[in-house]
């Protein structure tokens, strides 16, 4: 992996002190780090003395001023600060750090610009830029109805089936059915949180979350052990709304925070969706605002939101092809895969299932490297999860 | 009123007696009567032989011998006609004709183009076209869930709280929720039937349409004691989607016949909307998917409705008004008012309610003039109806 400790170098534990220091989105922090090396900003924020910055940043007396305040924000954190082992390694081998630049990167973060998280703490055996190329958020009401919580569950794990991530926020309600329908059917579910990867926040979800890191991730931009706060969630759900090509909102009120989430979407301009439901339910009331003023696009089930994230073309196709068939068009053949991947493929049995572990034996590489693999080859078409292991897929006939 | 016997003329018995003779919608008919007088084709039918037809009407051989098959097919009929006198005054005094060209007969209809209908047969005491000025189509499925008929009439009741006329096609489920609403809150409301409008179809409506003649209409393409049959209801959507600014779909499922009204409206360049229930039933299933395809825009309550037929710029201030509250623009002053109407205004009392009765007394025209007259007050937002009679309404504070 990547964020082994060997490989750790200044820029990347200055940008996990970063995220000790400064709450993440805060716009003094996104001005410097477009300029200056994080190492750079890091010993500016120790010595409280401004880098040399170029244009467009720090240019004018106000904002050096506002920079100088920023400064001194930072400051008052760096008590926290652990030590280099401690932001290195984390708490123990379960969390890492995922840096802009590596290549578990997820290129679709780089879309908020300067609000780019600084780093991510990752806590998983996922590969987070891969199980989020096929990737869907789902977000929603915490006060959710016995309805929601059933659609969204529903909606989550038929998406699953068909080898797409669940992107949530591991929250009560819409979050933890859409997480947990995700579970159901063995497929990727990522959970972005408001707080450290390993603090169990909500309480109850302390064994969800254990559950989504077995066989998925949990995400966060802020270190390990930090504590959420109200503000937090907000500047979380960009990330949520970012990390997909999509965000389908199952159940929100007129005020739910899950609007927020699908503003992000929207200004994103990522696919935004909603389900709706009855239209006396005031839980179905922000959804039902979001598709009225066509901000939204109404969705019922796992294949309308298959065609609203698929390429254009591909969508009339993907929406008439039923869960087990796998898109024709535009996979790339066996030829376009990459070294690991073709081995892993060439590994899996003619007829049956495998398990991951299986295959890395008759594969010869190493389990992380199955299952770094398992995600695209599913998303390609090439393999899919059942019940009992993974399988290749069979083809429909010709000219279907 | 414009029917009166007396008024009768060899054009509008011609009118009648097609309506025996042809199925509505006829395209052979509709052609022929582009051209020719009503009068000259029912002589063609009786004599059976064309007439002879300028340009767009059977100017070619194959267009003539489909006219001359038409014939035929209306001759058939011709034992079904009753007498002059049975044709003009219809049956019993009760039920009356309008014609294309008469003050009652609703411009609206004219988007049909050769589809319109020749006339229509009305029971009622409303005026057809005050009362369809101001007015919405709500369609949906027979089988309709106990949601779908509580939505259905909690909106009807709604619109016609705020003076709009509620059109329908008389059928069980969600056209008889939709009746119903506006029959509590004392609005006009129309049945537009596939069949006769003394025809009691379905039975157990028979009460449910003598309440509808009583305040609003029943009205029909077909003559009086003709039954329904499978296609004339196809046949009928179109009209219930030509009278009015817009169709509302409630409950509809993939296949319901609610659907083909969505889709003259559509056609017909009406606003189409539809009111999303929870993704698990199937009655609400071609409403969602109107919406999802963006052919329909979500609505969930009379205001949403009332935006959206309410011409540009109204628009807004409609939706924020609270029902009480007259629009305050664009409605004209009582100088844009024509002479009934402004008596009928100056015989309401300062304070206080009336009924039409009391009014044509101190207003010194008769009761039909009033009952004429108070639609079009109300959809200006002169007047507003309550439970215990007609009111002036009170203008909201200025600048508001």
């Amino acid at each position: 992996m990547s964020s082994q400790p060997g490989r750790l170098d200044e820029q990347r534990l200055a940008r996990a002190a970063l995220t000790y220091l400064a709450e993440p989105g805060d716009p003094a922090l996104g001005a410097l780090l477009a300029i200056c090396e994080p190492a750079e900003v890091l010993a500016a924020i120790k010595a409280d003395l401004l880098p040399a910055t170029g244009p467009g940043c720090g240019d004018t007396p106000a904002s050096r001023t506002a920079l100088q305040r920023a400064l001194g924000r930072w400051r008052l954190r760096l008590p926290e600060l652990p030590g280099e082992s401690g932001v290195a390694i984390a708490r123990g081998e379960d969390i890492r750090l995922v840096c802009p630049g590596d290549p578990e990167w997820p290129g679709r973060l780089d879309d908020l610009g300067r609000a780019r998280p600084y780093a991510l703490w990752l806590r998983g055996r996922s590969d987070l830029r891969q199980s989020s190329l096929r990737s869907v958020s789902m977000v929603g009401s915490r006060a959710a109805t016995a309805y929601g919580t059933h659609v969204a569950g529903e909606i989550a794990a038929d998406l699953g089936e068909r080898g797409w991530t669940i992107v949530s926020g591991g929250a009560y309600g819409i979050d933890a059915a859409a997480h947990r329908g995700a579970l159901v059917t063995h497929a990727t579910t990522i959970a972005v949180l408001a707080c450290g990867v390993d603090y169990p926040y909500p309480a109850g979800h302390e064994g969800l979350f254990a559950d989504i890191a077995a066989g998925g991730l949990v995400v966060s931009e802020w270190p390990p052990g930090r504590r959420p706060a109200r503000l937090r969630f907000l500047v979380r759900n960009r990330v949520i709304a970012s990390l997909t090509g999509g965000t389908v909102v199952v159940e929100a009120g007129e005020r739910s925070g899950a609007l927020n989430t699908a503003r992000h979407a929207a200004d994103l301009c990522r696919a935004l969706m909603a389900v709706p439901g009855p239209v006396t339910s005031a839980q179905s009331a922000g959804c039902h605002r979001l598709i009225r003023d066509w901000d939204a696009t109404l969705v019922t089930r796992a294949a309308d939101v298959i065609e609203m994230l698929s390429p254009i073309g591909a969508a009339d196709t993907l929406a008439a092809i039923p869960a087990k068939t796998p898109p024709s068009d535009p996979s790339p053949s066996r030829d376009d895969l990459d070294e690991d991947s073709a081995r892993v493929l060439d590994a899996f049995p003619a007829r049956g299932h495998a398990w991951p572990a299986t295959i890395a034996v008759d594969a010869g590489v190493d389990l992380d490297t199955v299952l770094r693999c398992l995600g695209p080859l599913a998303a390609y078409g090439f393999i899919e999860r059942s019940d009992t292991g993974w399988r290749l897929r069979r083809l429909g006939p010709p000219g279907r």
